[in-house]
């Protein structure tokens, strides 16, 4: 999905929400685990709860990985039954030397067919590029991250320049384009929107951490959204285990349809 | 297998060789693409082939992931062929939210039984802790890494102090030990490995970039060897493709014992 694309799919929805499939095996509903690929049923039932209300959904590969082969069977039976009304973003972080990252790239790009794949930007140009060579494929490299490490290293200034997040913004900014690149900027620093929009008033941002994490949606979108919205807000645990029972989907629907319903707002 | 153990394989064996598994699809030789699984078959081999001459195997994901499913099943077979004699790493170079990361750390010391991870700084302590939680187990965390794009951030100095991958490793050391922490450094930065070995004396050392990525055993040995010999030198390709015929194992045995003979003059 190009960005042309992406954009009506945000404007006809009304909604730039990101579903995030963390499926993990000891939350699923006890009456899913009977079925053949349990990981895929609860996808499956929570994507035809909320295939409306969202225009992306991200599995992070950590919690399909965990489950050994079996789990990639259940990650490319999702990604099929999602199709191409939604941009799919592959929630990896990878990054490596040039030739190991051009596997990654087609592991996640063609062995899947995502339409984007989270990047890790320490190891530098040659560990994202491979990524960028794929056309109509995009990368989504982690600026600033929302978690506490975040600290750590990402507002460290670099060669009394910058924070080491804008250097990556910066730098990256010469390797892809708004049609190629987008960025991970955590909801949990609402007050970095701004600055973050001086650098990169073009670029898709993919924000997590609005629920589970804290973040606040409203405060993030006052200096986030752009022209052309220029937001995916991914919600992860706060929708896909609104609840635990037989009505799980339903739950998850009620809770994707409460952001959806402030989107509307932040948007108008 | 702990340090101590580690230790002694070493002196046992007089090498720090770690053989890559960077098993790639196209370069497998012809007479193995009709077995069963091809990818577990030439890793057989060449481990048959290494075995006495190494003390770790490092299969590198990307190569493993990019096959879907069945290469996971590749990776499974091979790590138990591997069995308990080596040092087991999985260069993944994950790195995710706390929550996140405790999973990938179940896949590869769980689901996998490997005996360590590569993981990525970029996201800070939260994103590390989750592998360290492991007992026995070790993470490899990435601090000057040995492709070009290594420039782009790692050697930018924060906040006036001292170059990013310095400053992710003293504070990584303040995470975990040398019984569970290692540091990969590139064999390409020769000249780095006195300063490195002044911020870190105790801890191991992975090496990648000796071979096809033209570092030099010699120059890192001279300022890289502690009093535990404290590295690990990987090569992948230069090993594993050092041949393509029905010899190929032969041909890696070769390779792998020129590095080792090397080595005993190195460690002596």
């Amino acid at each position: 999905m190009n960005r042309q694309e992406l954009v009506a799919q945000i404007r006809l929805k009304k909604s730039f929400l990101c579903v995030g499939l963390d499926t993990e095996w000891a939350k699923i509903p006890a009456h899913l685990l009977d079925t053949e690929d349990p990981v895929f049923e609860f996808n499956k039932a929570i994507i035809d709860a909320t295939r409306d209300l969202c225009v992306a959904y991200k599995p992070n590969l950590a919690f399909y990985e965990a489950r050994g082969p079996q789990g990639w069977i259940s990650l490319q039976k999702t990604i099929a039954y999602i199709g191409t009304s939604h941009f799919t973003i592959a929630d990896a972080k990878r990054g490596d030397i040039g030739n190991t990252s051009r596997l990654y790239a087609q592991t996640f790009f063609e062995t899947y067919a995502f339409d984007s794949v989270t990047v890790a930007p320490y190891m530098g140009a040659d560990s994202v590029q491979p990524f960028l060579d794929f056309s109509n494929k995009w990368v989504i490299l982690l600026a600033l991250t929302s978690n506490a490490g975040s600290a750590d290293f990402q507002f460290g200034v670099q060669d009394d320049s910058v924070p080491l997040f804008e250097k990556v913004m910066r730098k990256a900014m010469t390797w892809g384009t708004p049609e190629s690149l987008m960025f991970v900027v955590g909801a949990t620093h609402p007050e970095k929107f701004a600055d973050i929009r001086k650098i990169a008033p073009d670029h898709f941002l993919l924000v997590p951490g609005v629920g589970a994490q804290g973040g606040d949606l409203e405060a993030l979108c006052h200096y986030g959204l752009n022209s052309e919205v220029g937001l995916l807000v991914n919600a992860s645990r706060g929708i896909i285990y609104a609840g635990n029972g037989l009505d799980f989907a339903a739950d998850a629907r009620e809770a994707a349809a409460d952001m959806q319903r402030q989107m509307i707002k932040l948007m108008s």
